[in-house]
């Protein structure tokens, strides 16, 4: 076994704690990666409280993850030790079924096992990056492109692939119009890739707060929802409407916004029901879907975008003893866009 | 102007009495359709009834329209006198918008003229075929294919396009696997025109009552959404599911049943909003969609698909004198499976 060194929580509670975790040694095709910088997701948060479920404690969060390989399985033919690379919100799936074969390993009929808080197929409880090392079967790693700075590159793996996915499904293009709902983490993701694809990109958040970040982001249009006005003047406008926002929103208002054949498209489920307005899907032939991150190929396709089209995330770049404290201020909403955990600070303490 | 026998309700409470409407004189580009025909769709019932908005009394319902043409305006073009035709839901849109230019008048923006109960442009009240005549712009008029029956058309302008353009929309096709929720006058159309078009066909029906008459339609397979069985069998199966019900039922487990990229349409709209569980739409990267008729062009189409495969309704034909009693059977589910009046029994009374 591979000793590392993590932060945990041991309690819906918190707080973090350091603590030593088990690696398993490596099989013929692992790679042992030594972490460098893990992001920090929403989803951490609301898993780490169980509020998505029951939880097995000491949890080890994280699954936006870079770092580098130092060491290989003797079976590996994909990754050397040296090699830049980052880890999502999977570490393994059934590879058998239909969906795995299409690559969309993260609808795996049988269940894709998340890189924390699951079991794997060795009956252990996997722990994410908020840790110095992970093994990682090679076929669930991804390389992390030549100039692409690894702190950056960390929110990728799960803000990145979370927006580019259902971005690239629904045809984000010139020509469309595409809006975003929420300008945190995933929303400002959003957009830059939006606005990459070629898309005429519609900011709408809560407030005007964040107007001149928005569109500095590569945002066209910026609106508040708020003002109710807002609803009557897009009425029909938009193509794509991707919705970041977890908590439970008037959906049906936002569905009015959709022009003919228009999908709005929610990454993060609220954990009650949302009430849907069936007239206002049937009046346009609207859809209201969902989608959820995106599959290992597509996420390497999502890292050579961002780098040939110089797209990273704003991060804030912190120390693993802040770590409540940045938990705390991603709840309060108080993060340009997205907190990373600078690994290396954690044999320190 | 024009006078025509019909048959009105009053007020919600109906009865239908016989009376005479007035229709315009024909414009340049009008045809005077003698209406053989008409179907008894359950929105008319809604309609009547002010469950969808005020009504403005009286009111003569129907839009499953099929007769002959009498006389045409000086400009038609694509009518003469003795040609077999049809007019369903609108009778009108602006046809100035991107939605009509596109030939999707239903969806047109500045709101389409339905063929009853709307205003049209010459700021007349519409009134619907319950009636012996009926003066429509030609292009808003279809043709019935020769060795259709006029009766046996009918149900084919409003169930039969409200069914065959989210087939066509959404690929029914061979390989594709179709979900049919509800067996009454939409539904019965649908398992007729998805078989046709290829894809295997399931029917979910509340009981298994309708179960010999489903396969002898069409369908592959029948099961009854009373079972809880049936959901866990069905899980993640289906490509499409064309929901016909319009009543309020637990859409998240009809949503549950689409396999991958799958998409329930709503052909119907309940009048209380629907309870969606996100997460069932993240899963599976699935859709929840409506939609509304189809547009002129795709009428004509899915008139010629179904007399190039004889796909005609089950009707029961009635006279006028009949309409309320229809009207409770279509309310207690007891009809197989669209009435039609004979507008020839009109005259009689």
């Amino acid at each position: 076994m591979i000793t590392a060194k993590a932060r945990a929580v041991f309690s819906p509670e918190g707080p973090f704690k350091p603590t030593t975790i088990e690696r398993r040694d490596l099989e013929a095709h692992d790679v042992l990666i030594e972490i460098k910088y893990a992001g920090i997701c929403h989803s951490d948060i609301h898993t780490a409280r169980a509020e998505w479920g029951p939880v097995n404690y000491p949890l080890v969060p994280g699954h936006e993850i870079a770092g580098i390989v130092t060491q290989v399985g003797p079976e590996v033919t994909k990754y050397a030790v040296g090699d830049r690379v980052g880890v999502g919100c999977m570490v393994d799936s059934c590879r058998e079924c239909h969906h795995c074969h299409q690559g969309e390993e993260q609808y795996c009929l049988g269940g894709m096992t998340g890189t924390y808080g699951a079991v794997d197929r060795y009956g252990q409880y996997t722990q994410g990056g908020y840790s110095t090392h992970i093994v990682v079967t090679e076929d669930f790693v991804v390389r992390i492109p030549d100039g692409m700075e690894l702190d950056a590159a960390a929110p990728l793996l799960c803000a990145g692939i979370t927006t580019y996915s259902p971005l690239r499904h629904w045809g984000a293009a010139p020509g469309k119009k595409v809006a975003v709902v929420g300008l945190g983490g995933l929303g400002h993701m959003a957009v830059k890739l939006a606005h990459a694809m070629g898309a005429e990109v519609t900011v709408l958040s809560q407030s005007l707060k964040k107007k001149e970040d928005g569109l500095r982001l590569g945002a066209d249009h910026y609106y508040a929802t708020s003002d109710p006005e807002t609803f009557q003047k897009l009425a029909g406008s938009f193509d794509l409407i991707v919705n970041t926002v977890s908590a439970k929103i008037d959906i049906s208002a936002y569905l009015s916004l959709l022009a003919l054949d228009g999908t709005l498209v929610n990454v993060g489920a609220p954990s009650d029901p949302l009430s849907v307005n069936v007239f206002s899907l049937i009046m346009h032939r609207r859809s209201f879907a969902g989608s959820m991150i995106g599959g290992i190929r597509e996420t390497q396709e999502m890292l050579d975008f961002c780098a040939e089209h110089r797209i990273t995330p704003e991060i804030e770049v912190i120390s693993a003893s802040r770590i409540d404290e940045a938990w705390e201020r991603v709840l309060a909403s108080d993060v340009r866009y997205r907190f990373v955990i600078d690994i290396s600070t954690m044999g320190n303490e």
